[in-house]
């Protein structure tokens, strides 16, 4: 380095101040970096030989099976991957519907970059204890203003198996609070939760849905019912399941038949809340995605939304929404339950993945009345929710939202002329914004698409037993869409 | 700034190539940022004006309770923290034992600004599918080098109560596959599994301690048994409890009463075991602290630790120790196991806190067979594996564990001679390294000890019914130690 520039740069403000002239270069620094490939470009197998290396090294110290390809991020820009073999991606499953506006985005690299936030990356705090000062106005301004319609209470998570575990634990509080009346906990009650057991460790449950995922923790895993690998050899509360509803399409032609479905889901609701109140466990929250994801792209109506809500509020039970893979945006509204126009706000709606924090929004009847009932040592992470505040910028500026619902409609368009060209093979097309889906006649022949679509350069994911899953960032736009299209028939050409 | 120095930065390498001028750049801003003041400076009460109404403005977005000040994490340095009120306290209670080498470390700022290190936090992956091209070695380099002794297999999870819940399961699958003699699980295991039912969920427990603290989420919290604030209201399973020893003090003047205790404690877990499997939920775990912190500072014998794992080997039951605020040299060797001679590894060994990362380490028998079984979305961050590389680097450059014994010892030390000096006030001083304790006569008693320690500058912690709490960084030195027993002394004088 030259003198000068070593003069010039040592004449800056100390940390904490913000210093604008170094913020100026790393903003012309970091947008000069990352540019989005036009199209995909795979030269490989993949995973390729540099993929299968980095996995024998790896496997060394843990299971590797699930590892697809190893990823070089540094030259991963917007909607494209590339794997550490070179091969480039077009990337519709984004990290587990993980990524909100694409690989790189030079306004993440900036925000990582800003001085000012450098202290809260740095210095990870116990939040519950020692907050840091501008903790409250970042919650305000990032989480607050995305607050579903009727709710302002929020708290941060790590993840969002923590988020269900903790918006759990404020319904189940919520129940029994109810049932004692204002009164404050008895003696029984205080010393026998310190052993597991009743009644301070009351017989309560949650009730969830077949083919519901709501997260791997023993408590989120009571809830979900979709995979044996999940669940098998772990001891779980034997919490009641109902069925969800299996929608047929085009669902134009199935009115009637979808509606009854709905109706005998929302019966089995009610009678299994019924029997778990009779066999001594009452139900204090039910939990439900606003779209199966993991359990295979299963969509209800807002109707049978509504009719949940409804049976909630006449058992006084607690309505959780898991909007973990369904919010920031990917419906094309903020939250995909605002799609159902319930009548009033959920008690309670967990998130992570895009929002890149985890935690939950809740209604005050769940705000827990003693402090230290929802608590951990972090309780979530500042210097993600920095990162949300930029996230949340972006998609305004840039009108993600409006965009997300216009490239959905056209992806599932071409979802849709696909399936009326390839019926044998197609079929349940079906998707809002970022989440489509389509199904094939079996696992095997899904499997045996994907992988072909992958060494075409279109990186997609799987759900349920049959169905291909598109999760893409809310920067898609229509050429991907295009690009997309012209792969997808090449390998239908050809099967 | 000026149109040379523009154009000088603007010739830097692009992204992903590392930019060695920029990098010297950000290397002398970073380590000229945060200095440690030589002593506290308290000015206001705590928490002062400005404190109260940030804690006002976020209690009407969340339950506040338990928020002691706000913190100026920006303007806090070394093991000295500053709070919005511009209070300068020495922090020994350190985010509840989270914080490695102290706020603001040079190191950590400068790998926060390393350009090299940028996508990686720009671009949080799935990592059981997706990981990026250098972790596998960054897990080598960093999570391996300080693997427990005769352990190598580690997975890194996103917080503490994420890595028990993992390890846990690790251990439930681990005792089924050896039921099962190495057949795969039957159509009816996979098939109830989904149900929340036996056989497929079993009828398996994890035997935990009195007093014992493992974590908020369900699994973990049926290990939990300190406050009923994280127990009441909340559904568990019954799982088995065993007392935990509670050694008389000094140690060397109740030899054999300890020893009796001690054996006493093993007793009771043999009995419990048998109780157990009589009564259809076998014990597949014992979990257990090295050190039992939230519910007590209370220690064992090295000794009991090996009559555990015996007990354990004889019954064919995994032993997790749980070393979330125990580990990362906290007790002046990284893992405070190794304290304990045990005669082989502790089947499972979980981290967090000043880890950065939580995770758990395990011996191989504890190895998933199949793949996604151990998984979630984000599998923790590698972000933090990266900071964590820098701590360590620290560790061993600076010889912090050496640093952390010899100041171990000095501050244990000075409690016992306060503790001769004060006989009436003070019990049962015990430590070892980063970890210290003193029992006053009563709760009321040691919460105002520590609200004037606060007062004259001093942050400590509670645990248990009646005792204070020091949890420093590694990098804490003598002279820290002498500013704490200046200020002890003065609050004892006042009492």
């Amino acid at each position: 380095m030259s003198p000068q520039l070593l003069k010039q740069l040592t004449s800056l403000k100390p940390l904490g101040a913000v210093s604008q002239p170094l913020r100026c270069v790393w903003s012309f620094y970091s947008t000069s970096a990352a540019v989005e490939p036009s199209s995909p470009s795979v030269k490989t197998a993949v995973p390729g030989p540099k993929s299968n290396a980095l996995k024998r090294d790896l496997d060394s110290i843990q299971n590797t099976e699930l590892v697809r390809f190893f990823v070089d991020y540094a030259r991963s820009a917007g909607n494209y991957i590339m794997d550490v073999d070179g091969n480039v991606m077009l990337d519709l499953m984004t990290q587990i519907a993980s990524i909100p506006v694409g690989y790189n985005h030079p306004r993440i690299l900036k925000a990582l970059m800003d001085p000012a936030n450098l202290s809260t990356f740095a210095n990870r705090p116990a939040l519950g204890m020692h907050p840091p000062a501008q903790f409250g106005s970042d919650l305000s301004n990032t989480l607050v203003t995305v607050a579903p319609p009727g709710i302002d209470q929020v708290m941060t998570m790590a993840c969002g198996a923590c988020s269900v575990e903790n918006a759990l634990k404020a319904a189940f509080m919520a129940y029994r609070r109810r049932e004692r009346g204002g009164n404050p906990p008895s003696q029984e009650e205080i010393q026998t939760s310190l052993k597991n057991s009743p009644p301070g460790c009351p017989k309560l449950s949650a009730l969830s849905f077949n083919n519901a995922f709501h997260g791997r923790t023993m408590g989120a895993l009571a809830l979900t019912h979709t995979k044996w690998v999940h669940k098998l050899d772990f001891p779980s509360p034997n919490w009641p399941i109902a069925s969800f509803p299996y929608l047929k399409y085009p669902l134009e032609d199935y009115v009637n038949e979808n509606k009854a479905e709905e109706a005998k889901c929302l019966a089995e609701v009610e009678d299994k809340i019924a029997t778990a109140q009779k066999s001594g466990q009452p139900v204090a929250c039910i939990a439900v995605e606003p779209v199966q994801c993991e359990g295979g792209d299963n969509f209800a109506s807002g109707q049978f939304f509504q009719g949940l809500q409804d049976i909630c509020k006449k058992n006084g039970i607690a309505l959780l929404l898991d909007e973990v893979q369904t919010g920031a945006g990917a419906s094309g509204k903020f939250w995909l339950h605002e799609h159902f126009y319930l009548r009033d706000p959920p008690n309670l709606v967990t998130f992570a993945k895009k929002m890149l924090t985890g935690g939950f929004y809740y209604t005050p009847d769940m705000r827990p009345t003693e402090g230290g009932r929802i608590f951990n040592t972090w309780i979530g992470d500042p210097g993600k929710v920095v990162l949300l505040k930029t996230v949340l910028e972006v998609i305004k500026e840039d009108s993600l939202l409006a965009r997300t619902e216009d490239t959905g409609k056209y992806l599932l368009q071409t979802l849709l002329d696909a399936q009326s060209k390839y019926p044998s093979l197609l079929s349940r097309a079906r998707g809002l914004g970022a989440l489509a889906a389509i199904d094939l006649p079996d696992g095997a022949s899904r499997d045996k698409l994907v992988d072909k679509l992958c060494h075409k350069g279109i990186h997609v994911g799987v759900c349920g037993s049959r169905t291909m899953r598109l999760r893409s960032t809310l920067t898609l736009e229509r050429k991907h869409v295009d690009v997309f299209a012209d792969r997808f028939y090449a390998v239908l050409k050809e099967f």
